[in-house]
């Protein structure tokens, strides 16, 4: 664990050095404000793990875990706009369009998704290797119509509804999912990884996205709003269809258990440098927010 | 002007290929709606031909002729959004999130500025050149923060502002001509130009986005709502600064005739196979709308 806390502060001063705020200001100041609030950098510290379990460089890696990250937050900032979740609070500070406002809200968002990409092709146009643009490639498309973003837009689409357990695992699958399979395809494939490991990975990402949105559903109705740093219970709320209001807590919970072991299982396979990412899937959970 | 048409032609089979519906049907409709709505096509003509000045083929630049397309409309999306311009009217029709809902057209807007880059990746892994690279790269940055973002940026931070002539300049030469320069700059790299041609096509575009800006201007108070599809005198009633409210009409005039002019001697020195786009940006200065 002290190895991923390092690769966090590696992971936080990349980032904090790609966000140095320049002309015009607010915008880095919004993007920054919503980048550097802290978080686990679970995608980040997967592009990473990936790489070095395919024998790769942290070097190599690093600008397409910040564009990870900073694509993690754009999709934040735009969900908790009024128009979509209407979040007042993410990670126990105001969300970016309560700080500052919604115009700058939806340019932070709109700028970060840019900007993913001008830093993964600055990488890509220094060091000319096809594996670049392979990983920019799955980054793309499952960040966009082949997972995050189709996963939201019928996610938003199923709100107030009763939708089916088909249904709830495509938004999951494609929303939480598809930034996680992204992170360890992308980070294998700059590590070097043949089709087989990528393919391999491919799976790891799919199971351990559908247990990081199992155990999500858990800790909504058994944490704190002081753990988690947002209001609990709020599915419930809201109406939402969750693994817990399908299956219920106890069946949830054996649901997150296997799927973890079957993560773990693959990580396995990936042999003796995929230790560290195997470590850190099975940190995971324990996470209690 | 025949050959335009047939261009444009191409531009709008290619761009309805890559927009047909599919699951989750909502949003490609929502896309399609906004992307086919006509408009110029000033971008990806200006890639096609740009591609053609310096020896290339249509084919290959015309992913890149879409994906600018793409990026063009999601940044009018969001533009008209509520938070931002606030507008209920584009090319005549209602804008996207008067048409769908305010969360589709944000969606719309993020899956369009994704699927330029998806569109663009596909193209770069299945032909695998730096030349598709690096237009990307040109594309991200002057899309992004070296660009269209920033401008727009400084825009909506100046607005009811009484803003100087210089930062009406950064807007426009961001705003406007940062996608009008991509598209000349990429074109031109995809169809094989060296660095010399690719920077006097960048100076072409500084010229072609500023001359289109002040046009606007021009229009604004020398059109009809009927003809521009959008109410008239909007720049006065919003207080905007502008090149006519800051130079007069007449000025105005002057000033983009110059403009025009430096563009067409520029475009002159890529030579004979320069001359569809020399007659092109020729033909922009009897737009009416």
């Amino acid at each position: 664990m002290s190895d991923t806390k390092t690769l966090i502060e590696n992971i936080n001063k990349a980032l904090s050095d790609y966000l140095e705020p320049r002309y015009p200001e607010k915008i880095y100041e919004a993007m920054g404000y919503s980048v550097m609030a802290g978080g686990k950098r679970l995608r980040p510290v997967l592009v990473l793990l990936a790489c070095r379990a395919a024998g790769g460089k942290d070097e190599d890696a690093m600008p397409f875990a910040c564009a990870m990250e900073m694509i993690h937050t754009y999709s934040l900032i735009h969900d908790d706009l009024p128009a979509m979740d209407n979040d007042d609070l993410r990670r126990g500070r105001p969300t970016c369009h309560k700080q500052f406002d919604e115009a700058t809200a939806i340019l932070a968002g709109d700028c970060l998704l840019g900007y993913a990409f001008e830093t993964m092709l600055d990488k890509a146009s220094e060091d000319f290797d096809k594996k670049y643009v392979k990983a920019m490639k799955v980054i793309a498309q499952l960040s966009g119509t082949k997972g995050m973003l189709v996963g939201q837009v019928v996610d938003v689409d199923s709100e107030g509804k009763k939708i089916s357990a088909e249904t709830l695992e495509y938004i999951h699958r494609n929303k939480t999912g598809g930034l996680i399979k992204a992170a360890l395809m992308a980070g294998g494939i700059i590590g070097g990884a043949d089709e087989d490991t990528v393919n391999l990975l491919e799976s790891i990402g799919e199971d351990v996205g559908l247990a990081f949105q199992i155990k999500d559903d858990i800790l909504d109705v058994t944490s704190t709003a002081e753990v988690l740093g947002k209001p609990i219970l709020s599915d419930e709320k809201n109406e939402k269809v969750t693994y817990v209001s399908l299956y219920g807590l106890e069946k949830a919970q054996q649901e997150y258990l296997r799927i973890t072991n079957s993560a773990l299982e693959n990580t396995k396979k990936l042999g003796e440098a995929a230790k560290p990412l195997y470590d850190y899937i099975a940190s995971l959970t324990d996470r209690i927010k």
